[in-house]
Parts: C-alpha cells; structure tokens; sequence
C-alpha cells in the first residue's frame, strides 16, 4: 500500500518553457529504457518476489522510489510546455518558434499541455517493457542494463539544452542512476555469493543436458578478421569448463527439414498431384 | 550480406505432433526474449557499431547465427502442428483431442500450419524489443541478459513435454544461450580492460556533474525490515567513491509543484476566475 | 448493411493547403477520441445491443453519422495535403516552407496524400479503443465523455489555424459533438427513468455483498490539505445510503503477502536451500 | 513522492489456486479498464492538474489508493498460480487439470508464476489507455465512466469462480468501484457548482460559433423505428437553448467532393492524361 | 454520407451456440485479412482517390458493401455466445463444456457476449492493417490479394464447424470473396488498358534511372537446387526488356562499410583514444 | 543455416548527412511495407513451404537477399545521421539547422546514430505485417504487391533528397524491386500453369457450395454513377462462370437481427423486467 506527499524528491523547475525538449524528455518518462518502466519493472518483480526477505524489500524500495521520478519528469514536461505556440502564426516573433515544429502535437490535443506516458514520438508505453520472470538474476541483470540504458539516455538528453534548471534535474537523474546500477550489480554478486544462482542462469538447470560439443564454441558466421580476437574465443571458457573451441566455418549439423503435406482442410499449396487432392477437398465437405 | 543453406544448424524433428506445445514454443520465437529479438538485436548493434575491429566482428557472428535459431524453432512448430485437430468433433477419439483446446487458432487460420513472427499468446513481435544504443558496454549487458530470460523460458519449456525430439533441440538451444551468456560477459569485461567504458554507464559523463549528496544515497521508501541487511545499503560503494548512507525515512527534496494556469485556447479547467477566463477565451474567436 | 452517397454531410474544403494542419487533424480522425473510434464505438454496441427498441435504434443511427464524419475529415486533410513540399529544397520560397519541418512524412511516403486511420503522430488507430460492454448505462456514460473528449481536441484545433474552410468544417464539428453530448446524457436519464441501471453500475450486483465499512470511506492517501474540502468527502454519500466517512491515515486491512516457494520447473529464485533445490530440479530431469 | 508499507490494503488470499481463474483475472489488473489504467489515470491528471487545490488533491488520494490496487490483485494472481500444471501429462489425476487449457502459458514461460500488466489474452497494457486532458470535466466523467466499466468486470468475474477468498477481494473491489463512482459524479456536480465548466464541454468555447442549424438536430441515419422514442429526439434540449428538431431522411449539405491532381512525384494514379504525366515525372528526374 | 437499415445483407443466424467457433470467428472480424481491414480499406482508397469517375465509384461500393460483412459476422458472433458456460463448474453437464476451455475470456469481461475489432487471439485490430497508396495499381493488387487471403481464412473456418447456419453464412462470404477478387484482377486489367500504370509500378517512375545490370539478375543466394527451375530465373524477362541471368554465386557490389566515430556526445563506445574522448566529452560540459 | 560477408551487395555512402532524410528513410526499412517485411515474409513462408522444390528454394533466395537490403538501409541511415545537431542552438550556422526540426529524436535518445525497426515516425515493426499462409498463390500475390508498394515508396522517397550517393542506392533498390515484381508474377503464372491453385483462391473449395445468385453480382451501394462502367460490371465474369448482374438497389437478404437476452451474470441492459432480472442475479449470489 502506497502513501504520497505533494513535495517532489528533488526539484523539477525549468528556467523557461521549452516544448522542442518537452518532447525529448518523453522518451524517459515513457520510452522503453523510461521511468515508467523502471519504476512498474521493479515493483511487479518485488510484488511477485518469492524469496521473503532483502531482495524482495529492496525492490520495492527502488520501484517506490522511481514513481517519484514518474512524477518529476512529468512535472518538468508540464512547465516546459507553457506558452507554447499552437500555430505557425502564433510563433511569430517569439523565441519559441522554431520550437514550434519539432514539437508533439498531442502535447496540446491530447494533454492541454501535460505529460504523459509516450516516448519520444509519442509511441504509447507498453506493458511488454516490464520483465518479472521470477529468476531475480536474470531481472537484476536487466535491472542493470536498464539504469544503463536510462543514465545513457539521460546524458544525452543533457546536450539537447542549456536550460540550467532542467539540467539541475538531469543531474540528479543521472545520480541516482548511477547509484542504482552499483546497487543491482551489488544485488547479482550476493545472489552468486548466497548460492542462489550462477552463471549459466538458471544454474539450476542440469548442465549435463546441454549438448557438450556445442558448450564452448565459437561459431563464425560471418566474414569479420577480428571476431576472434576478444576473450570470448580464447583459452578457458568463462565457468571454467574447458577449452573454448572455433568452428570456423559454420557447419550444419541437422538435415535439409521437408514438411509433411498439409491437412487439406487447410488449403496450402499442396506437395501432391493437385487433382486427387482437389477432390479430397471436395470429398470432405 | 548474407548466404543461406538449406541444412539447418541443429536437428529440429519432434517425435509427435503437439498443437499445445507449439503454441507455447511461439514464446521462445516471436516473444520478447525470444530468437526474434536476438537475432535482430546483434545484427542492428553490429551493422550500427561504430567502432571498427573485434566488437562489431564478434556481434555479426552472433546475430547471423540467431538467424539458424529462427529458422529452427518455426521448422520444429511446423512439425508440431501436422495433425492437428480442426475441431472438438475432430477431435474425437485422437491422441491430440486435449491438445485442441490449448492450440493457437491462427496456427491454422493464419498460417495453415506453421510457426510466424508472434509470442505465446499471439501477440505480435515488436520492432521495439530491440536495443542497440550506440554503446556497447550497455548493450552486451542486455544481451547477456536476453541468453539469461530466453535459456529461462527454454528450460520452462523443457518441463512442458516428454517429446524426445523436441527435447533433443531444446539442449541445443540451452547450450548455446549458455556459451552466449559466457561470451557477453567477457565481451564486458573486455570493454572494461580495454579502457572502453565502465560503471556508471556512460563513464564519460563527468561525474562532477553529479549531486553527490545523492550519489551513495539508499532511500528508504517502503518499510520492508531486511532492505538493507544487502551489500548494496552497507560499506563502500561499488564503485568505491565513498561509503554508502541510508536516508532511512525518505525525504522530500523538492517543492510541491504548482503548475501556472494554462492556455485558455487550451480549455483546460482554469485557476482563475472562470468567468474572465470564458471571456478571454471568446475574445479571442 | 449501408448506403452511401457522394456528397458529404457538411463541406470540407480548406481555402489553402496546410500539411502541418493535416498532421494536427489526424488526430480526431484516427486517434483514440477521434471519430474512427466513436464510429466504430456506436456501431458494435448497437449490433451488439441485446435490448430491441430505441436504445438499439439510436446507437446505430448516430454510429452511421459519425461514418460521414470519418469521411469529411479525411476529405479534408488530403485537400490540406495538395502541393506540400517535399523536401526542404522543394520548400524554399514557398509559403508552405516552414510547414515542411512539421507535417507527417506518411502522408507522403505512404497515403501519397491522403488521410488513414492514424493519429497525428502516426501512431496507428487501435480496436482497443472501442468499448461496446453490453450495459448501457457505462457504455453511455463512456460515449458522453468520448464526445467531450473529442470537442475539447477539436476546440483547441480551431486556435491551430485561420484557415476559414477549415473553421467551417471544425464549428460543425463542434456543434455536432455538443448536440451528441446533449443526446448521451439524456440517454443515461432515460436509462434511469426506465429503470434498467442506476449508480453504482451494474445496479443489479447484490449490494449486501459489498463490505459496507469502506462502502463510503474516503481514503486520504496523499497529503494535500483539500482533498477533503469537496462534496465528494462530505455529508450524505452520493446514493444515499449513509454519511461519508474519513480516513485520515490510510491504514492496511490485509496482511504482508508472502508467496510459497514456487514450483522448482520454473526456476525462479529459490526460498529454500538452493542445494537442496539444484538436486530437486536435476532429480526431474 | 510515495511511501510504501508492505501491508496490504485488503486481505488478498485465495481458498486454492486457480490458473484459469488467474488468466481472467489479468483483465481487471492490465486491460484497458483494469486498475494500472486508473492508476496512472488519476495520478497523471493530478501531476498535470493546473488548478491547485482540491480536484488536484482528490486526484492524487485516489490514485494512490489504486496503486493498492495494483498491487493487491497482483499479489492474488501470484497465489492463483502456486502449483499449476505444466503440461497435459502433468495435469493428470489433479484437481487443477482442466485449468490447464484455459491457463495463460507466459503466467510460467515469462513471469514464472506471477501477474503482469497485460490483458486476460496476454495483450500487453497500453500508455494509450491513459487519458489525462487538461479539463476535469471530460476526464472526472471517463473516470466515472471507468469505475462502472471496471465494477462491471468484477461483477462478472464473481461469476467465475466460487472460491470465497477471490470473493472476498473482489467484493472489496465491487465496494470501491462503487464508493469511486460516487465520488466522480459529485465532482462533476461541483465542477458545474463551481462554475467551472458545463455541458457543452468545454464551455468556454464560444457557442456563437457553432452552426446553429445543427445543433438540436437528430439525423436518422438507421431505419431503426424507435429511434426517435427516446428523450434524446424530442422537447427541449438538453441546455435548454432550443427545441429538437429531426432530419427524418438524411440530407448531405455537402458537394461531392473532388480532389485535385496529386503531384506526379508521388506517383499516384493520374487523373489527367497519363503520356504527359510519364513525361512530366520522368523530365522531373 | 451513410444511411443504414437494420436488416442483414444475408442471414447470420447459428444453429446453436458456440463460443469455442465465435473466438475462430474473429479473425475474419478483426484480424489484420478481416472485414475491418477491407472496409476501412477501400472506404479510404475511395475517399481519397484523386481520379474521379469509374475506378473512385466501385471502391466506395465494395467498400460499403464489406460493412455489412462486418455487421453479419458480429451479429453472428453475439448469437454464438448466447449461453456461454462462465467457468468450469458452470459448464459440466453442458454440451458447450469442453468450448469453455478454449472460448475467448473477454467475450464475457470485455463485450458481455458480443463481438469486438479483434482477432481470434484478441490482438486489437490496427489501424497500420490499412493500405491505401493513391497507386491504384498497387492497391489493387493488394485489394485482390485481402481477398484471396480472407477467402483462405473463411474456407478454414469451414471445417472447424458442423453448425448448418453458420456455414450458410459462410458459403455467403466465400462466394462474396470469389467475386471480389474477379473484380479487383479486372479492374487491374482495366488500369493497364487504359495506360494508367503498369509493371514495373510505378511505372511513370523513369526506367532509365535503374541500374540496368542488376535488372533482370537472379541471385542465388540460398543453396537450394531447384531454384532457378522455375519461369522466374529463365529467358526473357516478364516486362520484355531483355533475358534474365543468374547470379549463381552471390557477390558483394559495394565495400565493407566503416562508420565513422560518433559524436561525444551520444557516449558511443569510442573509436579513438578513450582518454581523449573522455576529456573532449567532458570539456563539453 | 546463414552465413554473411562484411561487404554490402551494394554501395550505400551518402554525400553528405541528412537526418532528415534518414527519418524518412526509416519507412523503408522498419514501415509495414519495408524491407524487414519482406525478408521476413519471404522466409518465414519458404521455411513453412510444405511443398519442397522451385517454389521453396525461390522463396528462400529472395528472403536471404532482402536481409542485405535491410542491412544497405541500415548503414546507410547510420550515415545520414553523423553530424547531426543536438539542438536547435546546436543547428545555428550550420547547413543542417533546418533538418533538426523534421529528424527523429530517437535517431540520438534510442540508437546514438543508427537505423533501427521503426518506420518513419518511430512506430516499431510489427511481427503482423508478416503473412505466411500455406497457400502459395495468395502469398505470391502479396509478395508482389509488397514490391509495388515498396517500389512506389523508394520512388517517393527519391524526390525527397538531391544527394547522388542515395540516389544510387534508391536506383538499386527500384531496380530490385522491379526485378522482384516480375519474378512474383511469374510465379503466381507457373502456378497456375502447374495446376496447383487458381481464382477463386483457394481453387481447391468445393465452388458448389457456394450461393450462385451472389456469385456474379455487382451490388451497387453507393451512388457513384460511373462504378458499373468497368469491366468488373460488364459482360462475362472473370472466371467465365457467367454474366454479371447488377443489384442497381441493394437488397437486405437477411432479416432484422435480434439478440436473445443476455445471461443476467453479464450484467449487460435487461431486454427484459428489471425488477426480475435483479432479483434473479441477486438469487444467483
């Protein structure tokens, strides 16, 4: 159960609106690598947690954490998009107006000048951009990756203005993403380190199924001189099972596949003598 | 550009029909973390890197492999769903009666019986599933971790049938997303040795841009008990910049955000006296 | 089963192109308040109507006027897209220069000039916004507020441009959309009169199974000082059934969830001894 | 900024697991009127709310409460899900073996046993479902609207099961639905008591701009023969400004339109003679 | 401008109910080769048709026409789901028990028994379903082919029903889909014979600008033996232009391609010193 | 089983940037016709092609050679967007100023400077544009169709930009295209020729069960009085089956529909006495 306060984490105040980069900001409010995800991500991970205990209450102090960051982004588009042209005309003489095309029309139409949860082309969020598979290596690995991907974001956008309050936000922005990225690789090592799983995850799974021959190595599929050059391809395999080997050129190891005919019924160009199955169909009905 | 062989990588022949089970294999094809995404994720990472040599080799490679992994999972559903009943009277009596009711209707009405671009439930791919920044460091993350959700989901899948031939691919694809996960993690820590980038992604953004009162800050926000018992709220940061601190009840740092009026072209509910405002906004016709 | 005929209902022709203003009307074409949506919204619940009579026979009367408005909307955006440039080159010393940045390149690229099902940035229309529930009384409140939604879009499209062919069409627009709202609310009173629905929608749902200790409890979970100050919170409840009641400090009823160790075939992270739980999952395989 | 204690708003604790159950149940939890579409619904129009005050602090008391929401029917799906067969072969000689077929395959594959915000088919939640306008009167009516939609489903899905702690939980949530739908309505009231806005909304568009010839009129598009029975066609209008009047067979006061030539570079069929327009394309190149 | 009467264009009347067939059944409702798609299809190509007379007329009948094919197959879908078990205990004893397990759960939650602009799967239909080029030619073809595509679905759901009404309904559409698709080949004929377009479209697009040495080449770039038996990789060409040859062996025509490095600023994984780039990136700040 | 060279099967080095242009571009490469389509449309039905020989080989050799056109497009997008300013202050004085308000925010938020699966406004690919049915003919159709379609966008896009390095790879691509037109329709011939399908498709379907008196009729919906001068309304029906007639005033063949009351469990508007029905779904409870 959730409780708010009006007051922001940290302040979300332009020095002047800015609705070219309104819509810029949308992509981390409402794009794949955005707040939303972040914040839904962590929460369903922690909700479906079935491990009583740090993990699970360390996810849901990050995903209540990051629907603050929901707010102030949304807050910041709000101010950004005050005073902006809605016309061409309208632009005129302002310093606004070049702001005026590469803005979001649905900025105006759809919010009355709000945010709201979109990228940056105004692509809906997506309930598909959460993953609480249960295996929290997996997810905390993602977790990683996505305060990556966001801090990358972040810092980008951090060159699309010179506004000096919407910089104050991304640098906060950028802040905690780099605390939470130290704090979901600390995350995967205790995993390791409590014996709760390992590369290769799911550990759990019985390596002697896997198909040996095929474990460490390297296939080249492609024409590229260097591919070999990393550690990836050499010496010892990452978990130390052995040697890592190279295909060098790739080989097929299965047959040509052939599909049986179809059912009839289904009325795919047929593998048999036309006629006869023209007349099973017509048999069948 | 690419050259393509009928043989394909590994064997793909069930031993049996199994309209349930193909429609759960879609998941590993056409989902999010299925060979869909993989494929298209290191073949847009590669083509876009841009730093020549090894990197962009190494995910060439990978990607034009993904391809044959594609290729065999739609061959091994095409398989599984010869035979499949178009009915519950046709049903009748078969082996496969059980089968019918858990099959995916557009496995017949769609495809006449063959695998396509779609998750487990139907829903279509997603160009969006898709990731490749720019920076490598943050990418190899993701894709180490999309060998973790997709072995996950394939050894999910092991336990959902007994067919010998199915099986027989599904080692397959467990050792391969095995080797990759070895693979992307030394590919990170090469990046790191090479002097590339390192926590926090992107480490070329200056730090000192940063607002270090938050920068090893653990914020408490829900009152889970053992939040903090993890690596990630205790002793130095990971990336040793200092000791980690605990606002252990969470603070707000900002205002509480009041939002100027609106304009009234924008008839949004005004904060101002109503009947100027539908006077204004009429003048203005 | 229709009938159409070629004139339109109300004209729609613009005194001069403006493919920056065809980009902004798409919305109440193809977005998810536009008249795609209520078209196809009135239609599928007077088909799916299960009560023969007026209700039935006014859905489906204002459902295929709605279909003219579909019809004068994209009549007038592929007007609003002759002689748009196509490139910035093509732009320069036309009036229609600056237009160029802020038009939709669809409307090139793919129509060829001419209006489709997508909102104004080209976000396809979905059949998710459609809702034909089968209860009239939601249907017909959710069909009042569409219309409310739509007038408020096409209002503020009216401030987007003088274009006075264009403002003729988008004040028929208007009064349309005002007379349909009057028409919605109506249908909800009569829906009332007649007896078939009342608050709380679906009456029909055996009130005595609610749990009356929250049936009129306002939860005060964020902390802004008015929230209580509206009727909403006050005096006697809105069906008359008994005083508003308060909680100031919102309290949980339920307990701490904690979910059972998950089946060891899904391999999520383990609540029990993870070696216990390796020799498990093998033990299966 | 939230907080988030791990108690639950209410109880959400199921008799014995139900995969079928769960599947349907994701309806109310990730589907176009489930409880992350009025979650985020509130809580964006309380963010992006102008007018400072109680609507704004209302606003955001509800959608925190509905965040509970979220969070009490993920954590019920979670405990639907505890022992659900994986296969035909593993369902057999259990209770749950009927519940195989009609289950949701990624409740194991993807989530391992938990909800997720996606729809009873697995269709992923949209940041389309938000609305969020700018005027409380249109968005305060689709808020009511939701809440019957919403209560709505839950009626029905008491139908679906007999298992008394889901009764229990749904009961709770049929009594907030219910105890929401108050609340909007009278904010509505108190938005027209307030003078804020009113029907037609929104109001402060000057209605001397409307064609007044359309404004009390009902256009029989259907031969349906009771259309005309109802309030909606007959006496006064709705805002008293006039009587309604019928348009018996539907008049077009439009032309047919006709559109212009388009732009050979866009190679559209010609209207004129298509010789010279090959050769005007082709001296174009 | 539409009018509409309530009586059917054919009769849509089922035997009996069957909610297992009324899920199939949607995919000719709201899957991407359903009525939806070719309604709003050919309405658009109609609307927006920029060349007045015969060609304009006949696609706004057709299109007309398939809304009545959208009405018969909802109305025929909302008498399939009359009486449809509500779950499992609800279904035992019933003849529709075995239907429950594979019915679609929002014909009950979403439409209370009705039909809806989805698939069988419940995917909404798309807006993107709709093509409408201002080619003719192009969107003949295409015409003819949603045909040929909906006529393959509809003979499919031949066989997956035994229910004499609904096969009535049926033999109606696949006899609607025969003569559609003789009409769309005519009308393709007809554009060339009137010097409208023709292959390759478009062909007012100066051939002289193709690169004439890979015009008529087939590349083998798959091994599979048969390839070039057929008309396509033999003698001369299907425009006449010349013979066709073989590229038997794949080659390369352009060079490997080398991005240059990016801008600092996006904090792409560098190409050049990393120290540099670090330092450069930083002074930007 | 692929394997790929570095080399591009052609060249794609632009002049000089233009992300503008690389927006545009996008269409092409990630819209619904784009070259991600058909190479996945052209695999997908070659592996699923259950009749082995010419056809399927065809298939797979088109689909592997549209993999590099994905892959040309892709590099050269990565071009076109070097050098592209950040911001509009960023833009002054330089040449590409007007280019940042049309270019694509995500080409610098999501990829750093490259092309990714999205079309020209950043909507993602969508696995449905993929169609792969069984039957051979309706799929050649399309296949074609796609070429047209395809061919007209590039041809298009060709106008849009003066630079001679896109040109040349636009020239190739209309080439190819072109080429690729001619090859489907041969094949759509060769079937036919081998007797394996024709119109109506799919020939196989017993014509008998069709109704004859709708098999050949023109129904003539809309009030266009040129829609019967063509061929498709004249004289002997394409088939040869017999004349066409001409419904020159639609007929209803099907009654007035009227739905049977609904089950009082679903809630939706009573046909019946509501007090009855309340009190029967009250009993229910």
């Amino acid at each position: 159960m959730f409780t708010h306060v009006h007051e922001l984490q940290f302040e979300a105040k332009p020095d002047a609106p800015d609705p070219a980069f309104a819509r810029r900001f949308q992509e981390v409010l409402g794009g794949k690598w955005g707040e939303m995800t972040v914040a839904m991500q962590y929460l369903y991970q922690g909700w479906n947690c079935r491990l009583p205990g740090k993990y699970k209450d360390m996810l849901l102090d990050i995903g209540t954490e990051e629907l603050a960051h929901v707010e102030m982004i949304t807050t910041m588009i709000g101010r950004l998009l005050d005073a902006a042209p809605m016309s061409e005309d309208d632009a005129k003489g302002k310093t606004l107006k070049a702001e005026w095309a590469t803005s979001n029309p649905q900025h105006q139409l759809e919010t009355g000048g709000g945010g709201y949860p979109k990228d940056s082309n105004g692509v809906p969020w997506s309930g598909a951009f959460v993953t609480a598979s249960g295996n929290l290596y997996a997810d905390f690995m993602l977790n990683a990756t996505a305060e990556m991907q966001g801090r990358l974001q972040v810092a980008r956008l951090y060159h699309m203005t010179d506004d000096k309050g919407v910089h104050n936000l991304i640098r906060f922005l950028l802040t905690r993403d780099h605390m939470h990225q130290m704090m979901w690789l600390r995350a995967v090592e205790e995993l390791k380190a409590d014996g709760l799983d390992q590369v290769p995850v799911p550990a759990a799974f019985d390596l002697d199924q896997e198909h040996d021959e095929f474990a460490r190595l390297y296939v080249h599929t492609s024409d590229g001189p260097n591919a070999m050059d990393g550690a990836w391809a050499q010496g010892e395999a990452y978990d130390g099972s052995g040697p890592i080997t190279i295909e060098e050129t790739p080989r097929a190891h299965g047959d040509r596949p052939s599909l049986p005919p179809g059912d009839p019924r289904l009325y795919g160009t047929p593998p048999v003598d036309p006629q006869t199955l023209l007349q099973r169909a017509k048999d069948l009905l």
